[in-house]
């Protein structure tokens, strides 16, 4: 295979014919595939089906602290919860608030009382102040910039980079008072799959920002690791204490992409300050999230850590041949014709693919018509929009292997057919 | 026993000085008790304890609409999660959105978006509006007070009678367009026990509001009879509906005190309009509710409404001797003294007891003395400040049945010595 650079116009014409015949083929399959959202599949979920037995009428409810699990209370979660995350996360237990089972939902309110109540006791209410923005490392996750644009905050983009947001532009950005904060996948981030260098998170503690400034750091793929090598990030609470910004970041997790996508427990994490003023929300709010998937969660993990790591060792392997499929795919077909780049992460859901630029939401059209729905593209961008008509977002996980051989197949034709249409037309 | 306004004073000292002598062998018995919180007893937990059994790793996990309930997805609740509370409540099926295991942070949430978006798309939000207030029939629920005390919002209280807030006064305060909405516990209300007259709930449907005012109808206690009497109250829905006001209803309830306080199924109900304002922040703020717990109840009551109400039955056998133990105590030792007046509900959690003015207080602090912990006076009044310094709310669930004859036997003394020491000094 040549390079479609290196093709004459010629050449380029009889591969678009014979790609479009096979194009055509797929056409008349009726297929229905879908690597639309970073949904775990039924086999991993049956990797975990065994902690619904650990709570039955016969269980030893008790829990250390001597708390009813099925009565209310307990705002803050079970202090076994809590540690399970503190060894996650690697964060002290005392910062930590186990939430229901939407990490998501955390995110949303934490940022609702920003809006509505200010970041802190000291600092108006976004609402208030008007006109606030949010930084958006790009490609990023949709329904973080959905929250953003849902409270009327103003998105601004920032590109993404193999070490994280491009910190020159970031910090640039964040001197300007009504900037208001940043969302961030630290590891294996929504869709790269690439992490921040301690670099990068080291200029994130330390940059000039408006005190009421709060970085959203959703470290959603923490210990989602497929491949021998992991990726190791900073932690941020620490960082930011160390550069006398302690109030600066708050934390975000779950188990939802490790026990149940629909019933995990979520965790938030954040220094003394911030912890208070979220509770003083929490208290309001809530009596306390459901205990008992609390519980069934430590009783599942007994050893703590070292059990959360053999299960995701064994998520990994149920993954991995996913990624496979579509790297190798993408490898043989796509790379000798350099028509594209994609990503290769070491963890995460996601391959973060550019097509040549322009031809994005052609690919997906030709794909959609084709029975394969893919993340619309744009969605990986704030307001949807993405400037280079260029990214998408491939998620892997869902579809069995076989579903997503043909899916990735359909898929490298989509690309290069529109590659050759944008050529020839040009 | 004579009344204590027709006693002399020499007979007045003497009953102080027995009833002190009773109080100070208490003093000595180092009491632990607590009648505060209205929360459900070990025994009725244990009623719903074989709901642990109903999900485990060999269930059928198949939904009617063939959703997968491990994984993400399903805003609005499985469909037979919907119809289960459609029957409850008596509301149809598509006004119906299942939460997760707290009713009270349902209401906190369409509170807060009210405030910070708005209750409607053609509203300006409560906090840009500037100045808003709210209704409280008082006594009421300290936790729905807290949501609009954290708000800022002007908690305005109004008087209960035995057949819900005295309309009267709710008509002419709710004139005022600053007036955003109004706190309701329709049936066997906290902490009156006593339940809207079709009158009440006409005139509420009816009355002159701004257009975005809000009736918050806390349905907690919807099915919670104890006696063989019941109360029937109107739907709200269907009343604002033929009022022409049907914005003017949101419904909550759950099953907190029906299966387990901390782990149950939370549910709203609302109109077309108001439902797809409420669904357009819910799409931003979580991937749906924990849909195993939403099963997990269908499953557990798989004959609905019929399977509910028998379950209530077997709470009833174990609350309702709760009830008599104060109630009959009060009979005896309080009724002949003509010093306080208390409710006697046909269904609910709580009593509601009127001491001598100026002296609940004092009783509170007596029991408090003697290990006997009451909620806190003034907890049902907004701000937390009962005007005439009488109410107390009384939680006889979760107590034995024997701490709740020591404890109300304390309650009582303490309420005859208050009485007595106020009754000396004037």
């Amino acid at each position: 295979m040549k390079k479609y650079s290196e093709m004459t116009r010629e050449e380029l014409t009889a591969e678009k014919e014979r790609l479009q015949a096979r194009y055509d083929k797929y056409m008349k399959q009726d297929l229905s595939l879908n690597m639309a959202r970073g949904k775990p599949s039924i086999e991993q979920e049956e990797a975990s089906i065994e902690m619904l037995d650990i709570i039955n009428s016969r269980s030893n409810l008790e829990t250390e602290e001597k708390q009813d699990v099925l009565n209310y209370g307990n705002l803050m979660g079970l202090i076994e919860a809590r540690r399970l995350f503190s060894e996650i996360l690697g964060v002290p237990v005392e910062k930590i608030v186990i939430g229901g089972n939407s990490s998501l939902n955390m995110m949303f309110d934490y940022l609702m009382q920003c809006y509505a109540m200010g970041s802190g006791e000291a600092y108006e209410p976004w609402v208030v102040q008007g006109g606030c923005k949010f930084l958006c490392p790009s490609p990023g996750y949709d329904r973080h910039f959905g929250i953003a644009e849902y409270l009327g905050l103003e998105l601004i983009p920032v590109p993404m980079t193999p070490t994280g947001p491009d910190m020159d532009i970031v910090e640039e950005l964040a001197k300007d008072p009504k900037v208001k904060g940043m969302f961030c996948v630290p590891k294996y981030a929504n869709p790269t799959g690439q992490s921040y260098s301690d670099e990068t998170v080291k200029r994130l503690a330390k940059m000039e920002t408006a005190p009421d400034f709060r970085v959203i750091w959703d470290n959603a793929y923490v210990i989602h690791d497929l491949t021998g090598r992991h990726d190791d990030v900073l932690d941020l609470l620490d960082e930011c204490e160390k550069a006398g910004n302690p109030d600066r970041a708050v934390l975000f997790a779950s188990t939802s992409k490790v026990t149940f996508p629909g019933a995990g427990i979520a965790v938030l994490a954040a220094n003394k300050d911030n912890l208070d003023w979220i509770l003083k929300r929490m208290d309001k709010q809530t009596i306390g999230a459901d205990k008992i998937n609390q519980l069934r969660h430590v009783r599942y993990f007994a050893n703590g850590l070292e059990d959360v790591k053999a299960h995701m060792d064994k998520l990994a392997g149920i993954i991995t041949p996913h990624f496979n499929v579509v790297l190798s795919t993408f490898e043989r077909k796509l790379k000798p014709l350099d028509i594209c780049t994609w990503t290769n992460p070491n963890g995460g859901y996601f391959i973060s693919l550019d097509c040549m630029e322009g031809t994005a939401t052609r690919v997906y059209n030709l794909c959609k018509e084709c029975g394969v729905t893919l993340t619309t593209v744009g969605a990986t961008w704030p307001y949807g929009k993405d400037p280079k008509d260029s990214n998408m977002r491939i998620a892997p996980t869902y579809p069995s292997l076989e579903e997503l051989a043909i899916a990735t197949d359909v898929l490298c034709i989509a690309i290069r057919l529109a590659a050759l249409e944008k050529i020839l037309e040009d």
